[in-house]
């Protein structure tokens, strides 16, 4: 969680204002990142068949070498609105183009908030030109605009790592909101990464979708897939120096790897109602895609999310959504740990102390699950939240 | 939910009594099911690769055409119990095999209730000769076998069905036991249907799988896939006719799926925590698989069950849901009602009277999901219940 100032990359503007879409004028509900030079552009969507309208319409521009901004409103999806809802969200892009001299296709839109409402142009076209009017280079300016994407989140969230490359300095920033866990129509993760290093439209989409693959990918609150999720990479090149060698590939991925990562965490840390964060590690299958399946059938069982949330070692509950998981495996394939305890070995139950365990989970807030198979060498790590009787209440107690 | 008495059909004994399983004396953990003359006997069992060994022992002895008995303890699944655990299943079988004078591959077996923990033989052994002794023709024997599979079911599961084949009167009659919802360990649907109609194994077969897919196999709770899913079909042909002609067959298949459909009602009617059935019913998909996809999509989202409880009109979420199912369809192939108000039609939100659905919600107990597309002539109904606080609680609330 940074709660130290985040600073932008060289050459990025942004700016996040309350424009009135959201009805509290004290949430920001408008945001905008800006490129002053051509940028190189990247983005990872929502694989759901039924999306946003401003995800039709970035899906299409990227990757792109001439990206120049990111605009976001949240208080409204824009999702489940046919051609109007794609008409609105090109609008949008328009209006930023035209307040900063470039071409609409160069700006790209995501909205997040309420579903199968249309945009309110009128709020809109009050607010891009004040959000452009707002735009600055400094690090208030990054918390601005990561304020304005929120909806149910209950802080912003930035990550930041700054590289060297060839005596250069490099940055990566970024900001994202979160999932669905709490909101009341549809919450969506979004997530916008600035980078200042040189990289080519082809490089950036790689080397965003191995991030992605690492982080947000691999959280989940409850296994409902929004309609709006998505990523977007802008490198701008400002640094005047950007991974050539195999070797500066290698470190540039890492460090993009632990922002996504970083945020992704941030996003399960603001998981409302949640009272435990799960780590799921699964090791040694034949292929990272067996692993993942295996860790997000355990993320999304509610039986093993209420199990941490009361403090019971119920690990048949985790075993048996192994089993599930649509991976070909016996029973004695199987080996798991928890919070570092040996429960169930090559399929045999092992003897511990109930008690024991049981206090671990109850006394911290981070709940380690380790399962170990002797299938292969991929592995895969995987963060979840607990179910909590306040998830419920906050995911019910709402009347459109 | 049948509370008038429910009839054996001819042919058939049963028994149920506590042994001691279950530390609580007042409840029943152990039900017997006997045929007088070998019956064909079916069986479908999960599919989960973690499964009991009674899935195991049972898997393997049908279908056949000599079955006796049917033998099903609760308070233990004697599921992830390695080889002492198959050795135990098997041992339950050639125990009430020899009280019965049959041999043991005849008698198929089923357990149900803590996982991972071994079966404790000197209870059964105790009462396997009392439950032998107590078997009985009466409507209150089948009763006391209802009883005797529950766990945390609040009310035993039976139903019947009687039909008339070439002048003759035949009767299907069956018990069920709640699945995992609020299961502190595991919890498990078990079924056992029984029929005097004459059939073979293969038709006995044929006609299980056929009813399943149709009741068992449509009904979630939470979407997590027990180790012990078993249902089990005895047809001993004592009432000296069976299903010849293809109308006969299509009558008696409508019989049993009938009686497989009410048992799976009743199950979600016993869902603890919910405060809504939800039928969902999906229309106009190629295959009948899409169709179930469809709606078991919608049915596992903590989303829209979180929904339903908070009597939220909130069908984004079920439009959503839809999108991630893993068919191919677009927005404007979806057309939604909610308890007959149409919401969304081929991807255009409707106008609707918020406050009036929501009402609807709240003062009916029933609530009906229809999806409609026009892809094809297949369809499904699925049935599942809201996730409530209570739920959290009571899956939470529990240390081994």
């Amino acid at each position: 969680m940074s709660q130290t100032p985040v600073p932008l990359p060289a050459g990025f503007t942004a700016a996040g204002l309350h424009c009135g879409v959201k009805k509290d004028a004290t949430l920001f509900d408008l945001s905008l990142f800006v490129s002053q030079s051509p940028a190189a552009a990247a983005g990872v969507f929502t694989t759901n068949l039924v999306h946003g309208a401003p995800v039709k319409v970035s899906r299409r521009r990227v990757p792109r070498a001439t990206a120049r901004a990111v605009v976001i409103n949240s208080g409204n999806s824009n999702a489940c609105t046919g051609d109007q809802g794609v008409a609105d969200a090109e609008w949008m892009t328009a209006e930023v183009a035209r307040h900063l001299g470039c071409v609409a296709d160069d700006v790209l839109v995501c909205s997040t908030g309420v579903i199968g409402r249309f945009l309110p142009r009128d709020k809109l076209a009050g607010g891009i030109p004040r959000v452009t009017a707002a735009l600055s280079a400094s690090d208030a300016a990054l918390l601005d605009a990561a304020r304005g994407i929120m909806t149910t989140d209950t802080f912003p969230k930035q990550a930041t790592h700054v590289g060297k490359l060839g005596g250069r300095t490099l940055r990566i920033s970024g900001v994202a909101k979160g999932a669905a866990m709490i909101a009341p129509n549809m919450g969506t993760m979004l997530s916008v990464i600035l980078t200042d290093a040189r990289l080519t439209p082809a490089e950036a989409d790689a080397a965003l979708r191995h991030a992605v693959d690492r982080s947000f990918n691999c959280i989940s609150v409850e296994g409902h897939m929004s309609t709006s999720d998505t990523v977007i990479l802008l490198a701008n090149g400002a640094a005047e120096v950007g991974p050539t060698t195999p070797e500066e590939r290698l470190s540039f991925q890492s460090w993009l790897d632990a922002v996504a990562a970083d945020l992704a965490q941030q996003i399960i840390r603001d998981a409302e109602g949640a009272d435990h964060e799960i780590e799921i590690t699964v090791r040694g299958l034949k292929s990272r895609s067996d692993a993942f399946r295996i860790a997000k059938s355990v993320a999304d069982s509610p039986l093993v999310k209420t199990a941490i949330t009361g403090a019971d070692p119920n690990w048949g509950r985790i075993v048996s959504a192994v089993g599930y998981a649509g991976v070909p495996l016996s029973e004695s394939d199987i080996t798991l740990h928890l919070n570092g305890l040996l429960l169930y070995k090559s399929g045999v139950p092992q003897p511990f102390d109930a008690a024991k365990v049981s206090q671990g989970i109850r006394e911290n807030r981070r709940v380690l699950i380790e399962l170990d198979f002797p299938l292969g060498n991929e592995s895969v790590k995987f963060w979840t939240c607990d179910l909590t009787a306040e998830y419920v209440r906050l995911n019910a107690d709402y009347t459109t």
